[in-house]
């Protein structure tokens, strides 16, 4: 039946081809090989052909084997060019000392891609042979999906060329997972949930094709209605990043990534690391693409669910409906931690609902119909929100009672489910109670409807089309630079490389500072008593006074410090004391000099930092600052598109953002000139790829419009 | 079949008769009425005779109602005091008009109990009618539950009292709640899951018994192995944290209290309240309490019947066991989040797996039996804890493969399980998979298995069991006092009440504080320019100056305070500036002097606070303090008892405890010296009935044995 269509499904492969990317040919083959092609039932080389046959792909199927004979009534071809026409894809299932003769073999042919299901590469350490297959396979242009995968599957010609899933039910989602085991795990849960798929993917080791290959094609692909990503580790992270921002604008991400936690997390170097842990940058960079993530698989299936199935909303104004007031509450509590906004106009909501809530029931929001209330009433009351063009979107609670019989709960939903369709309107439904209610919330599921048992499920499934929808609007794709002078920067770099130095000293940190335009106190290096007394003069009290010397790093354990230097006088004292500490502290000392520092000012500590992420390349990151860095941990992330919108979004993510609009009477403070300070790290840390990591802590910010000082940076840079 | 038994039983509800408190007769009456009992089958009168007869009660039953006759075979009287035999419990559904008048002929019959199901009482607005019921029943010694409950329901004499459910299994748990929507629901979604109940308590409007009473029948009930609770809302919280401490020390209580959220919270009047919203207090004190809290019903369900089939874990070592790395890496994920350590011993845990897991897998934590595991490795596997003492607890994941036969997982489950019950270990199971799998869970979940489709639900569960037992041995049940001078208090309160006055001023406050014995800043009051020049050179430099006056509560605004005054000269003129500015702010304003105060040094700012919630009442607040306090909202509560081991806790629940140790090489706090003033302030609103805020903030703490000085204090009283 499936073959019926075949020539018009080909010619639409063509079409294809003509208009679209390399990367199609993965997910739309109009041929594939089996590498490995075997009779052997339990060998992976007979599932993957029986699986591509008995999936009813809608293309040529060549079986490649030395041994040749048939495998499944196909003759099997020796080797890959004896196949007289076109190969766009290959699956590679020999064993691993084989692979790469065959990946050669493959290229010659002029295959397009080659997904290799075999394992054994870089995941157990070898990671050379992995680097030649890619290697081979570039030179002629083809690309390389795995090693170490189950396979494909892909909707849009029925090719199923994974080892282990059967009877996938075509549908609107797209699964890419990282993990084999999981990703077969989660097949099979589809099927349950009846949460049909477009595509899955297998990307093992990543050595060549990754999520940001992968999301090119999905982005255009319009039955994918949704894409879910589960991911352990990002390589690339720059592209990605481009990629999920040019796929969340067209449609949902939900990613599940596992290692959130301390124990797994790799300890990093810096001190922004420090305080990210890798996980904290990969959820700040997911927000920033606008991608949903979930910690639990429960979670992710239920949203994929409900964003592949629910119209968009067209405004923020929710209605909860209920038959029990104690539900209703729990819905109010979920709607506030899922971000779903309840609509709150007394009147609109008294006028729309008086005509169908007993007058010892509530019209407030949440509507409740009391436990008096039958399928007609609900019906009744489920309608209004499809009628009224001021309600948006709909929470339906149902707690079991005797007067609403069970038999007509499935009718209900079914039909209130079908008005709010048509009114394309969301609604989700939450039903408590036993058997009957069990029963329909299996029945239901099975028919995509969104029901579930429990509150707080219902309430963020909206939260997240809520969430999706924000991000829409929300989402920086460009980069504000500010001015700065990157050959002055580089002559410091050049300077303390020549000196061996992966770190630069406090007035090379001042230069920098300088040279990208970043307020600083006033500072000059001071090489006698006389010349720092002139300084002095020059610069104003009160002052601080700090040893210069690439061998004391930490100055004021040395007592290589001297603050709060008021007079002439003082200033010869601090210069003589901070001398003659710094030398007894250690007497091989190259010294310098002697750094006279304006002292900031009082005012709001904040920290600024930059820093190149070994997944994602440049970040930026501001926070809470000076002691209270480590302690509160109130910090927030961003990665690469970064503009002065999204400076001010991180400002206001930070829980002691209130410090920066003036708390208990003080005025505002200087936001503007912060995120300019903001910016110019961000710069910085773009255009001068020998620095690693910029820390500025702290950053003094002022009132507004009298600008800030970076009181003290740290700047590490690399060969 | 039922019956046969109801001889011993009654001898038995008759022994407990006499060793046990009156609440007893409630959940396990020899005999009960129903008054309103009717023919008519839609009225609840007859449901719940239907119920009680047919639910099996082994005790006698007297239907009730003027017009006689027969109901359900059984004699029906006019009157309840035409009954011969005594009544324990009445239950009372007819119309809120006639319920008082019913109440006073039970009391005169001598009923223990009524529990009223009948509405319309202060739920509408009618709180008088309620409370004339209660005290016609009080007077004669009879207790009220209710009015406007679905019933009870009681294994101990198979009593099933309510109008609703019907089939109710008996088992381990008992459910209290507050919703009776929610209730009936609640009581069909344990039957689906197949939870026990041991009792359930519609306790409504709680006119009289409330939770606190409930409890005491539940601690001593051995069949009821968990208690989950419903709340709305607390009345008389003081009996409920000492009931609750008392259980929680026997049994686990889980509660669901919804109203989380801002918009169902009441805006609290005090400085303390509106940090705290009266959630954030409930939460406290629920976990000072030892109770675990759910928010969603389904997280309930699943703790509460985990909680009563787990056996206890002897220590904290567990162990992940798994067949792919994946949901391995979830779990650690998942163990992080809801506090179980995973056991790190890596030569203890490679002696014990390295016999059942392959080469290739992994004998760490996760243990990894890698996607080729059969049945047969995970029984060997997952023999090893239970044969091990050197491990406590086990979570095992299973992602669906072709190499584990589906028919195999049931019984692999069940075996393992049986093993891990003989050896008195806890163990939790995550299944991913598809139809079998999901067929699995519901059979294992049938048989009370713990088996889970979600990583993060199974370790969940293993995580409150730990977090019951963490708070077994660490619950506070004496409450340390400071010596404080309650009759200078009460002279201080006498003086502001007699000028009409419900805050103290300034000088009050300081004098509360001596009287209490918190360390404050040396303050005078002087009422001329000499005397402030002699209190200062007394007190020593540098000072601050403030306007006395009732009339002027903001004084900054006023140009009322004066800072850093270092010398006589800088006195006299801060004194006449300060009187100037005052009389100039407001030239009515009763000036009662300067008040010459000590300028507290540098420390870390905390806030110190106590106050008597509307609920709970006296409670004691910390937190990160100073101009932070409203940012940051770092603060923890408690409510009594209360003790110096409790004030530790509070502390290090927050965020900024770090200071307090000391960050960046600062030398540790007087951490001791904090908890003392917590503790003062704590006897203050405890033994100074008429306080009902004390607000200090900040209280500047100093290095170790340095002390703290209380710098403002803010409190508030009432006639």
């Amino acid at each position: 039946m499936r073959w019926r269509n075949c020539d018009a499904d080909l010619a639409a492969v063509q079409v294809v081809e003509k208009n679209s990317s390399d990367i199609r040919f993965l997910f739309a083959p109009r041929s594939i090989a089996v590498i490995g092609a075997s009779n052997d039932t339990d060998k992976i080389g007979y599932k993957i052909l029986c699986n591509i046959v008995s999936g009813g792909y809608r293309g040529e199927i060549y079986p490649v084997n030395p041994r040749g004979g048939e495998v499944l009534n196909r003759t099997v071809y020796k080797d890959i060019e004896d196949v007289s026409g076109a190969v766009d894809v290959a699956s590679i299932v020999i064993p691993a000392r084989f692979v790469l003769d065959a990946v050669v073999r493959c290229a010659r042919k002029g295959v397009k891609f080659v997904q290799i299901i075999t394992s054994g590469f870089s995941e157990t350490g070898n990671a050379e042979e992995e680097r030649k297959i890619v290697a081979a396979a570039r030179e002629h242009g083809m690309r390389v999906l795995g090693p170490n995968i189950f396979g494909l599957y892909s909707s849009e010609v029925s090719l199923n060329s994974t080892f282990s899933a059967t009877g996938i039910l075509p549908g609107r989602v797209a699964i890419l997972t990282q993990s084999g085991a999981l990703g077969i795990a989660l097949i099979g849960k589809t099927a349950v949930e009846n949460i049909g798929l477009s595509a899955i993917v297998s990307i093992g080791n990543k050595s060549d094709i990754d999520e940001a290959d992968l999301l090119d094609y999905l982005i255009h692909h319009d039955t994918t209605g949704v894409i879910l990503m589960y991911v352990e580790g990002v390589k690339n992270g720059e592209r990605l990043i481009e990629a999920l921002m040019r796929t969340t604008g067209r449609k949902p991400v939900v990613v599940i990534k596992s290692g959130r936690s301390k124990r797994g997390a790799q300890a990093a170097a810096s001190h922004t690391g420090s305080l990210a842990g890798s996980d904290d940058i990969f959820d700040a960079i997911m927000k920033q693409c606008g991608v949903i993530r979930a910690d639990s698989i429960e979670d992710a299936f239920n949203w994929c669910k409900f964003l592949a199935f629910t119209p968009k909303p067209k405004g923020n104004r929710c209605v909860i409906i209920t038959n029990g007031g104690g539900v209703g509450v729990m819905a109010t509590d979920a709607c506030e931690r899922y971000g779903v906004d309840l609509y709150d106009d007394q009147a609109v909501l008294k006028e729309s609902f008086e005509p169908v809530v007993p007058s010892f029931g509530s019209t407030k929001n949440p509507v409740d119909l009391t436990g008096g209330a039958n399928a007609k009433d609900y019906d009744r009351a489920l309608t209004v929100p499809t009628v009224s063009p001021g309600i948006d979107a709909t929470i339906a609670l149902y707690c079991e009672t005797a007067t609403f019989e069970s038999a007509d709960l499935v009718p209900m939903i079914r039909e209130t489910y079908r008005k709010h369709r048509e009114a394309e309107k969301p609604v989700t439904y939450a039903i408590v109670g036993g058997r009957a209610v069990e029963d329909a919330i299996l029945t239901l599921r099975r028919e995509n409807i969104p029901v579930y048992g429990d509150v707080y499920e219902a309430v963020s499934s909206l939260g997240m089309l809520y969430r999706y929808q924000r991000s829409l609007s929300d989402t920086c794709d460009v980069t504000d630079d500010a001015v700065i002078d990157v050959a002055a920067i580089d002559r410091i770099i050049d300077g303390a490389l020549a000196e061996n130095r992966h770190f630069l000293l406090a007035h090379e940190g001042s230069a920098v500072m300088r040279a990208a335009g970043v307020q600083i106190p006033q500072t000059r290096v001071a090489r006698s008593i006389d010349q720092a007394v002139e300084f002095a003069e020059e610069i104003g009290y009160p002052l601080v006074l700090k040893v210069v010397s690439k061998d004391i790093l930490h100055k004021s354990d040395a007592g290589g410090v001297a603050l709060d230097i008021v007079n002439k006088e003082e200033v010869m004292d601090a210069y003589e004391a901070v001398m003659h500490n710094s030398r007894a502290f250690k007497p091989d000392a190259s010294i310098e000099g002697v750094e006279v520092c304006e002292m900031a000012a009082k005012g709001t500590e904040i920290i600024v930092g930059a820093r190149r992420d070994p997944s994602f390349g440049p970040i930026v990151m501001c926070g809470f600052g000076g002691i209270y860095v480590e302690v509160m941990k109130d910090v927030a992330f961003r990665g690469f598109p970064f503009n002065r919108a999204e400076a001010m979004k991180m400002l206001k993510e930070l829980r002691s953002f209130p410090l920066l609009l003036g708390v208990r009477g003080e005025p505002r403070k200087d936001i503007e000139g912060l995120i300019e300070a903001i910016i110019t790290v961000g710069t910085v840390i773009r255009k001068c790829p020998r620095i690693t990591d910029i820390e500025i802590n702290p950053v003094v910010v002022y009132e507004q419009k009298r600008g800030h000082k970076a009181v003290d940076s740290r700047i590490l840079i690399t060969g």
